[in-house]
């Protein structure tokens, strides 16, 4: 076993199983602590919910906690291992929401025969969360799974797998699309994979301007077009009326490559073949589909950002989802919807283009911190991500009608 | 509003709403503690549990962790009031399970339409905990909803208002009848009440030695006898085949009084009509059956406990929930059995008959702490309950077959 695989075993174990733990937050010494904690004080707090349900944010945590709920069908790239095999990454998971933005989480790895019963099981446990944390589960059940919760939870109910990475893959390529010299809306781009964080990925594009008659996306199969019967509802939203049918083809003049697919699956070869000036997002985890050091010594007009932090531009969840959520509880927004998810992208990518010292990111970084070709987005540990991303989400909530609560004043004020 | 009311609803408020928060147990500030904790160190635990399905107690805190899980239809002594106003209690619960036995606790409320969809929410998730705790769920469903759910979870599910209150009330009647010179198989006991407390206490002072035809049990209908046509099964194991009908009929000559039903039900005037050397548990909490003033004012060679602190002998849950979980988790049973309770019951029982001193209890205690009259169970902050019903309760998973490990070697050693 390498070092690096023993350290994350150790991590995992050691001082306690595990990475998360609950704690008080309010003094339980005495019998008279208790008193209040517990019987007979506790009844207050209830007497006022049930007089007044909104109550339940003032007298619990409610308010400032997210479930991470999974049933194990997609975790990272290791396919269906099933809940249990998928807890670690859960309170991993947990550990980030608390780590950056102050949330409390835990996760809860849900058995089930079908969806139905999948959605039925979170719909029935959903009030005791203030927002839902979809994670690693498999297309294309994780879109009718994520639509249902949507319509049948009172509170924000998010697949991170889809949007988080749609939203940072957004931020990142509209930067870089500038650094470049280019535009979304004139991009021709190529979409290898065609599973749910693909297919989020397009659509936030789309959003944000690209044109859908622009994306040509892949599945195993090739180029996915109007001729093709083999493809799912979602899939088929992206047929392309064209007569390309390999990647060989759709790469050639392209300006934008995203990858969610797998390892090694753009040769240089390919990179030549595109447009002046592209933009490759090699998000293939940890092995990308082209290495950066491949597409750079193919050309040096290329922007290419990829999952890992050992490379610059990491494309990372953890720039969105703490903060999303941060946001959306702050002014009790009862869903996440696309104008505080466009907000999301465009407050991480303004981010990038402000001065950054390395005290505000991580003193051992030794990458690019300044706007340019090899630092297109923030790092994950930039502190100033929080009160940023939150701010912008928060005041998009509000200003799209999904809050409950005003913007609280002076909100995240740096 | 009383000074207690509002000290209870701050207590609620301050520092953040709520009363228990997640925390991190491992280091999580620099990029590389992440590359640990998330991807990609993750995946090696991710791998390890797939291979070997029993290293989710090795790499995640599932062991340590504790659901808490209700639907709030019998909240405290104030009703059906639904999973939200019930909420301060189920994070009181888990406070309780951190601050006394070091356990990993949070609540999940469940909306459901029957007692199946319950039973089947908790189910689907229960794998994510090392044990579930089920609070406050009204009877007779709480009969069907924990048998079904010990049957389908692997994990130990145990509804605490049943059986907590149950092993408390053994513990100290067993005690308060040998001071009283008397023994549970001989003794006439009226159980005022027939709800989930009162029949699983029937049930486990049946197991501890009391004779079944012996108990009188009364609803709001009477004395719950063999001509009666208006039983639930569970009523029906207590129909005593008798002429009594009266509160008063049962009383008479009675050596044990069990109340868990409401205020004032017993006058002193029943009381004068027990055996001589009687016993009264007068649980209804905060107002018992009967003052403790008044029954002993009644006349004096009378033994009175309730569920209050600020008279001796309080019969509280807490002496028993974590510390049987503990012991549970700790050589990881697959159920909490009627071994297990039995054995809870004798080590909280026999702790009351050990020299106590206020520093393991609570400082400011001005009770009783000598075995006697005043002093039948142990207090709730008596710092040696965790060790002593902890072993007991492990072993004895152990030696009826329920654990899947060994008794740790010196284990919980004082």
């Amino acid at each position: 076993m390498t070092d690096f695989k023993q350290q994350a075993l150790d991590y995992h174990q050691f001082p306690l199983p595990g990475k998360i733990s609950v704690e008080l937050t309010t003094p339980a010494e005495t019998s008279q602590d208790l008193s209040l904690a517990y019987s007979p004080g506790v009844a207050e707090p209830v007497r006022a919910i049930a007089e007044n349900p909104d109550d339940v944010y003032k007298y619990t945590g409610k308010g400032n906690t997210v479930a991470v709920i999974t049933n194990g069908t997609a975790i990272l790239g290791l396919g269906n291992l099933g809940g249990m095999a998928s807890k670690p990454v859960m309170e991993g998971k947990a550990l980030l929401f608390k780590r950056f933005a102050g949330i409390n989480s835990f996760d809860i790895e849900v058995k089930h025969k079908t969806p139905d019963e999948f959605i039925n099981t979170v719909a029935n446990i959903a009030d005791s969360f203030g927002g839902i944390n979809l994670e690693d589960i498999k297309a294309p059940e994780c879109f009718v799974i994520e639509k249902a919760l949507i319509e049948r939870c009172k509170v924000p109910v998010f697949h991170d797998d889809q949007h988080g990475t749609a939203i940072v893959t957004a931020a990142g390529m509209i930067n870089a699309l500038e650094i470049q010299g280019k535009e979304l809306r004139h991009a021709n781009i190529v979409c290898m994979g065609a599973g749910a964080a693909a297919i989020a990925c397009m659509e936030l594009l789309i959003k944000c301007g690209a044109q859908r008659e622009k994306i040509y996306m892949l599945d195993t199969k090739g180029v996915i077009h109007t001729r093709r019967d083999d493809l799912n509802e979602y899939k088929r939203l992206f047929a392309n009326n064209t007569d390309k049918r390999t990647l060989e083809q759709v790469i050639d003049g392209a300006d934008v490559f995203v990858g969610v697919s797998g390892p090694n699956l753009l040769t240089a070869e390919h990179v030549t073949m595109m447009a002046n000036n592209p933009v490759i997002f090699a998000c293939s985890n940890p092995d990308p589909e082209i290495k950066p050091e491949v597409a750079l010594a193919a050309r040096d007009d290329v922007i290419i950002a990829t999952g890992r932090s050992d490379y610059p531009n990491q494309v990372n969840n953890v720039l969105c989802f703490p903060f999303i959520f941060r946001g959306a509880l702050d002014v009790r927004a009862r869903t996440i919807n696309d104008e505080m998810k466009v907000a999301c992208v465009h407050a991480i990518r303004e981010l990038a283009k402000e001065p950054v010292t390395q005290e505000v990111v991580d003193a051992s970084c030794e990458q690019a911190l300044t706007f340019g070709k090899d630092y297109i987005i923030p790092k994950p540990m930039d502190s100033r991500l929080c009160a940023r991303v939150a701010r912008a989400v928060a005041q998009a909530a509000v200003d799209s009608g999904v809050a409950a609560l005003e913007m609280p004043e002076n909100y995240m004020q740096e």
